[in-house]
């Protein structure tokens, strides 16, 4: 039997309703990333979900960025960024860099390093995508900025940490 | 023990080898999807991981495609998509449409219905994005369509697919 489906639209052309909006997205999983940079405007990071693949032509990926955001003007100002990919047993991390602690001691938790390009690479991260940012484009609140892939530091075997239906889940699963 | 990190760069600032960035890519788990069209430049449809948030004001998705894909003219042309967010038991679709089967056949196979925006709806989608085109920005191979979300038809407790180191998993997880 077909379940039944549940249309939630406003008046179109008119876009949907926020929370609706918000509501049905939480039902795209996605991987956790905490996106990091450093240089002249300072040292920052922010998770983020919304990070996909662009092309392989030559490599670039995308990450979304809400203009409002405390780590804006730093990633923006220093060009350059690393996707540091969570691993399973890193929600904490994820949470540290999705709240409002202060960006000086979002850092302290936790042993990094420096990437090649001069971004915060996280220890134990499942991998880390090594970027410098060469296009950006503003979309409503959010800036997208496209990046270059310069290398990645691949961890061996780690687990990657999903965020779905609001909540963390282990990729792969063990069963 | 902390497991051994493998280093993959060209020498900086060249971007990476292209087949290990897809390797690497290959880690970032992502929700599987059927975009469809439909009007004036034909019907058509692809399978896409690269669609996530970018706004909720006013509700905002993008979806990466490349631009000497079948389905790019339609997409573009008609102005309007449908992000079709797959069902545990759809690989078959995600099979049906990434692969060299022809438009119109890709079709056949399952029970379509029409958006109110003019865009095809699979039927047994865990839930599907009625979208317009607002905007285009070209990155490398890939035009990245910004959309704005007219509304969503949700199913009931459909679980979702994902693809994750190059295999399906069914979310959440029955344990």
């Amino acid at each position: 039997m077909q379940a039944a489906a549940l249309k939630l639209y406003a008046a179109p052309p008119e876009p949907m309703n926020r929370q609706d909006y918000r509501d049905a997205m939480s039902r795209l999983a996605a991987a956790v990333n905490v996106v990091t940079t450093d240089g002249p405007c300072g040292r920052a990071g922010f998770t983020a979900t919304a990070v996909c693949s662009v092309s392989d032509d030559p490599p670039t990926l995308l990450v979304c960025l809400n203009r409002s955001a405390s780590a804006h003007a730093a990633v923006v100002g220093n060009g350059n960024l690393c996707v540091n990919l969570l691993s399973a047993e890193q929600s904490d991390v994820s949470n540290l860099f999705g709240g409002k602690t202060p960006m000086a001691e979002r850092f302290t938790a936790d042993r990094w390093s420096i990437s090649p390009n001069g971004s915060p690479v996280l220890a134990g991260a499942a991998l880390a995508f090594d970027c410098r940012i060469t296009q950006v484009t503003s979309v409503a609140t959010h800036d997208v900025l496209f990046c270059e892939v310069l290398g990645v530091t691949l961890a061996e075997q780690a687990n990657a940490l999903l965020y779905f239906d609001r909540s963390y889940h282990p990729l792969p699963v063990s069963l």
